[in-house]
């Protein structure tokens, strides 16, 4: 009997698509940072979870307004991963009967500053007792039909960038501080239709082989120009994760008209770190970089 | 400094609803089963979400079937206390990582069963690694503006009725198969608009002070007639919780009406347990009955 440790959170993944029910109102169900609804004839509806456990995701020694921050920012990460916006999230929290107030009050603070931030309304919740706490999120978002963007458009030749230095996260406390890249992603479905979208929670190796799996493709990762923060090395930048960046594809015109664009503008700043190839068998191995 | 012993569940979603910010998109946020929110002419958006523990909600010695069944059927029964009707639901798991994927695997077969059977979409999720096992479900839902129930509708004079007996659903494993009550909701409130809902899952008494708190009334509760499964004791009819039926209340001629109708049809059986009054001390007391 295999547990879960042999079988990975993708692995486990791949066996729970099984089950899941699909109707025809689901655009994309599991196997994308956000599940695409039918929703008008202009919009799709978005809606993503995501669970964050103490000990795991945070711990009792980090600012509770962060967690709080973290746990509502890697929602919204997601939703804009889609090319869409936020809208309205519901937070489930398991917290001790023992856990003081004013620690809960200030998470629920943080969840509230960066819902205003981004204009998300937090419109209800589930409170219960657990001995290690446990914050779930759901977020709804809505994106145009030609601004939705997924993790299986990436084509041959297209460009790979991403919207900033990865690295070092936990150490610099930026999982618990970052702001989701969702005005570059909206400028981005706006402007420059990506091929290909998603955001680096995982590392960016790992998170990258999601787009080329999906897309069928391969990348040849020019790992000279992957931007770290300071003090990082290209081993941490590949594989540490809760970087929160975004990782897309652009056909090769438009990767220039965006270089032109922001050598003129300097509102945003993408990275380009390498191209997409026609051979699936090119694509980075997690913690393993003898093949990029 | 509190702990959240003193302050209580729904003291600390007093205090939570402080820290939500609204919009006007917003037609009913923290409070009620499920959040409305604004979606096109006919209807609204509900959003709910659910969080079971292992060892609070169910433990490692029950059906694997029944926990995944339990945690959605808990949110369809929100979404069925509103009027609405289920759509697309998420899941996050979170399992400690020497977890069986057979146990899994028949958690999510639970989950996938009465999906499919309320016509519910599981359109994505999270999975990460926990000590104890801990289950949330964000669902979303539908309802026409005219069906929509809240629980702030009970008027002085309305008839109280629920739709099931109570009492023993953790012994019975109740908890584990019970089938939300969803035809007899979209029933009611196309035929007859009950003028308050909500479901019971907190107990009897408690769940019904959230009506009468929210409607600015009270009521004279019909002991006697408070339907309860074999071998249930008033006390635990009214404390127990887990119970997952519908309360409602309704004007007093369409109580007539109903009670006729439901003489006629035997297709559901709801029971008359009490009447609105205008006397908001007049509220039962959980866990002491002296009042009522």
């Amino acid at each position: 009997m295999r547990n879960l440790s042999q079988l990975g959170e993708f692995g486990l993944i791949d066996v729970l698509k099984k089950y899941a029910p699909i109707s025809k109102e689901v655009k994309k169900g599991i196997g994308d940072d956000a599940a695409v609804l039918a929703y008008n004839k202009k919009d799709y509806l978005l809606l993503t979870t995501d669970m964050l456990a103490e000990d795991v995701h945070f711990t009792r020694q980090m600012s509770a307004k962060g967690i709080g921050h973290k746990a509502l920012a890697c929602s919204i990460s997601d939703i804009a991963a889609m090319g869409g916006w936020p809208t309205f999230a519901v937070v489930s929290l398991g917290v001790s009967s023992q856990e003081s107030v004013d620690f809960i009050k200030n998470i629920y603070q943080g969840i509230e500053k960066i819902a205003r931030a981004y204009h998300v309304s937090v419109v209800g919740g589930d409170t219960i007792k657990t001995e290690k706490m446990i914050i779930n999120v759901a977020l709804l978002g809505q994106v145009e039909k030609t601004s939705l963007t997924t993790r299986d458009g990436a084509r041959c030749g297209d460009r790979l960038f991403v919207t900033g230095p990865l690295g070092g996260s936990l150490k610099s406390s930026h999982h618990l501080n970052f702001m989701p890249r969702l005005e570059q992603a909206r400028f981005l479905v706006k402007h420059f239709k990506p091929s290909a979208m998603m955001d680096i929670s995982d590392g960016l190796s790992g998170d990258l082989n999601h787009i080329l799996k999906a897309s069928g493709v391969g990348v040849c990762l020019d790992e000279d120009m992957i931007p770290r923060n300071k003090g990082v090395g290209l081993e941490q930048a590949l594989n540490e994760g809760e970087d929160f960046e975004l990782l897309f594809t652009i056909e090769p015109k438009k990767a220039r008209r965006l270089m032109d664009w922001q050598a003129r503008n300097k509102v945003f700043y993408f990275y380009p770190i390498g191209t997409i190839t026609s051979h699936a068998h090119e694509r980075p191995r997690s913690k393993s970089f003898s093949h990029f």
